[in-house]
């Protein structure tokens, strides 16, 4: 199966990152040494040294492909489910991208994305959500190859997973092509170019394989994971009558695929002359392009007095979705959606149509309520290069995405996570839609940027940050309306700054992130009339402040006042780091409750007063 | 449709935990307002003042239903898509306990689960997952509705899903039936009626509806969240001519309901005739009947030693499959399974066999690589009654799962997660597989038991742990093998406790979960070369330790000893609770590596040397 596709893709081992590259994501990514013999043989870079090096610390051939990391994965995958649904965000890009770039006679954007699945793949849900998504959206171009073998881990698939595949694809919207013996090379070829001959639906290619094929465990769960042992793997060489040594690649082999690989290099050239002419008779176009597949921002936002404008009393959700605007006109390259709550999460372009199966040049996807292929769409998105892409959906489903932003941070993806309603603040929908946990669980992902905003401002900050780093950005946004604050701004983007200075050392510092800030003016008030003194420092992002140099946190947090308070309508887990043993944590004990958020706010002790006892106590604790 | 189908479930307002009732799931739980209305008609003890105080601080009718919180209420929901996948956990259960209980003519276990669900149920992942394992388990009495207005909250449903719901229904396996107007009660209650018939296969009942019907905002997105102002409520008033007052029922409205209500005694009444002649007919049945309804253990685990007896060294996953089997003899009622992992996870009950179509009986659950089904499924397991579920995948996948065990949490429901393979001592599978963030996820989720033992005598407290609370246990185990530490036992109930104390007061306590713990004994010993004495402490649970009293937890960390390292191979984000601001933490600076898992021990720094060194630190800095 491999083979053929390979043959078939439109690649170039010497450019692995031209951008008009066929892409093939390994989404049943346990089977990495097949793609790792594939980058070896074509001449990716991999060495039989590589190879040799499987799984060993510091090598080039991780246990799954890892994108970043070996030359030619297009993507990191083993979370199964989850390549599948890359694919997809891929086949949106390349659609959107086509249509803004193309011209007649410059099909300068124009690949398919091939995906290889395995039986789990096909049962986890993120791929049904992915499936049904491609097939509204019409994504012809998408190739999904189904490695239909049988055998899982626990047995027989018949265990588990007795479903018709081919009818819930063709449900779908997809066509499906099946292929009876996975060996039978001609008829897998064939199969490809009829899904690549239907342009309307992506296609599904089921091909029915015999697991361990040619040894005498073949077709059972005994070769998915556990080594064959010397003596099966004797028959096995005895079968297919191989006569090479362990890692001994005959030479006919490597010449036939040095031949393929050097076919490679015809259609490259052509498109090189293609995209040559067309950015000589599209200087505008080239211009966006080059802009768009750059780091750099157009505009010098930091010191744009615009950007950072904003006035009145408003939610962090509807700053955001200004700032989101403001930048969508800056960035043509910007393109996202939600997951069925773009009213909510305030996530639309507002002068961009909908990206759909009849206009590819919109920016704004409807997702549906699939927020997990939507984050790994949007992983798919960024790798296939040339945009920024965002997904939003409510702060608590986040943890319906969460495996696909785990994958944004391992791989350095810019995807931006717009999460609202953001705390108790949801108020009346109750505990299954506050989010308690949340910020904890993202501050702990290794490589992301969490960032809860305290106003308009600093949501302008985070959007900032998200745009000047190589990683994930999660904005977390309040439902309720937050006032703007005397002192916040560009400070935010130290991640912990302070937002008020008594004269002299102060008694306490207080600090809160989002919505909770603005009760710390009201607290310090209440602690000034007793007569301590506080600092107010806001913590909109405890990744960003941790990256500062030590005399920057020193200046923020100083050693040497003990008496601190961490104020959040959420989890305390996490906030010790900062207020440490003998500080005080105001947060939620447990779940929140359903009320109007102002009454949470207050049942729950998000008040002043409870904010300067808990000063007053931990005043008390470092006397 | 409501009314048809509350016609004509078998249920008892008087007896809202009568154990043979039909199960009813509000999948689609925004629509709460439905199923608080007929739990107030019929006389479930909700009240007019309760429905007055819809969403309100204290009431019983929540912005979405709540298990526990309000009688009748089957499950909590509002996360779309998992009350669907509780109800196929609730057809399990049924399925399962008829086939233990039930004898000739006893049939004592016997009922239908209805679920209800929207079109935003209907695209989310985990309905897909939960659909196609009830299609390969053929759970004829499960029967889900369809509520198909096609309006969602960005707009028309075919903006993002334009998929043949009924074939891909039909493709898992599925009897699906349609009804064209869900205003229609004859024909819903005919599609029912063919629902129950249908003993091979569950049913999917579409029925098409018009959202906001007899209102001038009918079939549109407006009345989706939005309420419907004075001027519309009107038009509808008009519409229906519908001449009461708000809040006012018409006494043949209460009438008719009462009728209704009185009608279910009847079956009650027989079913507790039959119950009480199948008790006398077969006593032993009835004692195990009340062994698996009570939360009582058979026998005092705490104190025999045999459930405390281990030998040699073992990973905690494999001491989990002992103790899970010598449970499981204890325990008919433990009954799960695996995503997949069953011989990875070692989560088989070994003597008894597979629960399937044609063993109902069976106690081993082939999950399908659904690991968020799986869970959402022993949600509805443990909701049901009677049993003990529990479910296992690799910890990392936990990501998959955690909007379910947030669930479990939520409704305090004593499912068992068996999670393996817990750190980078995964190994050569690498940093997709490698669990880093995981444990702070579970930690800060409010009302679960995160249980990290270091050896077998702390899985079997983990056990110990999780079955006598009310509340859901996470096993975090190792895939590497781990000694029989000396002093480890009981004593890791109380979640941290010490394992090893010097003469007078240390200089600095180290403590640890899991696999590091063992480092500490090494660290110790280097430490005391150095002239230096430490304290080990045992942390397996954070929530069991922060739950002991004061005086406890002082005995273990003591507030006079800052001198404090935690060694832990994932994430450090929490352990700033136990060694505050002057301590020092090894743990993982990011995502981890594919490399043998002893090699990432060392490069990654989890070492005795490593551990002694930071201890040296944490000791000078506390001088």
């Amino acid at each position: 199966m491999a083979y053929a596709l390979w043959k078939q893709m439109k690649h170039d081992p010497k450019h692995p990152d031209w951008p008009a590259r066929d892409r093939f994501v390994l989404s049943a990514g346990h089977g990495s040494m097949l793609e790792y013999a594939l980058l070896h043989l074509y001449g990716y870079g991999l060495t039989m040294d590589d190879i040799k090096n499987f799984r060993q610390w510091g090598s080039k051939t991780p246990g799954h492909p890892e994108f970043g990391h070996t030359a030619g994965v297009e993507a990191t995958t083993g979370p199964l489910g989850q390549g599948f649904a890359t694919a997809v965000g891929m086949a949106i890009a390349e659609a959107h991208e086509a249509a803004v770039y193309n011209r007649d006679g410059f099909p300068i954007v124009d690949n398919y994305t091939f995906v290889l699945m395995g039986d789990g793949c096909m049962q986890e849900g993120v791929q049904a959500e992915a499936a049904s998504l491609a097939g509204t959206l019409k994504l012809g171009k998408l190739i999904a190859l189904y490695d239909s073998n049988k055998i899982q881990i626990e047995g027989s698939t018949e265990l588990a997973f007795t479903e018709n595949v081919q009818a819930r694809y063709e449900a779908y919207g997809w066509q499906v092509l099946c292929v009876e013996d996975g060996e039978d090379v001609k008829a897998i070829e064939a199969a490809i170019e009829a899904a690549k001959a239907e342009t309307e639906k992506p296609s599904l290619i089921i091909v029915k394989t015999i697991i361990g094929r040619g040894t005498p465990n073949a077709g059972t769960a005994k070769v998915h994971g556990a080594p064959l042992g010397e003596e099966n793997i004797a028959i096995m060489r005895q079968t297919y009558g191989w006569e090479y040594e362990p890692f001994e690649i005959p030479e006919d082999v490597y010449a036939h695929y040095a031949a393929l690989a050097d076919a490679c290099a015809k259609p490259k050239a052509a498109w090189d002359a293609c995209f040559e002419a067309w950015a000589k008779q599209y200087p505008e176009r080239k211009a966006q392009w080059d802009a768009d597949h750059s780091d750099a921002l157009p505009v010098d936002l930091l010191n744009d007095e615009a950007f950072w404008a904003f006035e009145g009393k408003a939610a962090t959700r509807a700053s955001s979705g200004e700032v989101l605007n403001r930048l969508s006109k800056l960035l043509p390259n910007l393109m996202g959606g939600s997951a069925d709550l773009a009213p909510s999460n305030c996530s639309t372009i507002k002068d961009a149509p909908d990206f759909s199966a009849n206009c590819r040049e919109g920016r704004n996807i409807h997702f549906g309520v699939r927020e997990f292929a939507m984050a790994a769409a949007a992983n798919g998105m960024a790798l296939y290069g040339g945009l920024r892409p965002f997904c939003a959906t409510f702060f608590v489903f986040s943890d319906y995405l969460k495996p696909a932003l785990r994958l944004s941070a391992l791989m350095n993806l810019s995807v931006l996570y717009i999460l609202t309603h953001d705390s108790i603040g949801v108020g009346e929908d109750g505990p299954t839609h506050e989010p308690i946990e949340q910020l904890a669980m993202l501050r702990s992902i290794p490589n992301v940027i969490t960032f809860r905003p305290a106003d308009a401002k600093e949501v302008a900050a985070g959007y900032l940050a998200a745009l000047t780093h190589r990683c994930p950005t999660a904005l977390v946004l309040s439902r309720q309306g937050l006032p703007l604050l005397e002192t916040t701004g560009k400070g935010a983007l130290k991640g912990g700054y302070v937002l008020r200075e008594p004269k002299g050392t102060p008694d306490v510092i207080l600090m809160a992130s989002g919505s909770e800030v603005e009760l710390l003016y009201k607290a310090a008030d209440l602690l000034s009339v007793r007569g301590f003194t506080a600092r107010i420092v806001s913590m909109p992002s405890m990744e960003l402040f941790d990256a500062q140099d030590a005399a920057y946190r020193e200046s923020v947090l100083s050693d040497g006042i003990r008496a601190r308070v961490a104020v959040e309508a959420a989890s305390a887990f996490g906030w010790q780091k900062y207020v440490g043993l003998d500080g005080e944590i105001v947060s939620m004990p447990g779940f929140g409750a359903s009320a109007p958020g102002g009454t949470l706010f207050e049942q729950f002790g998000f008040t002043p007063e409870a904010v300067a006892k808990a000063a007053l106590r931990a005043i008390e604790k470092n006397r």
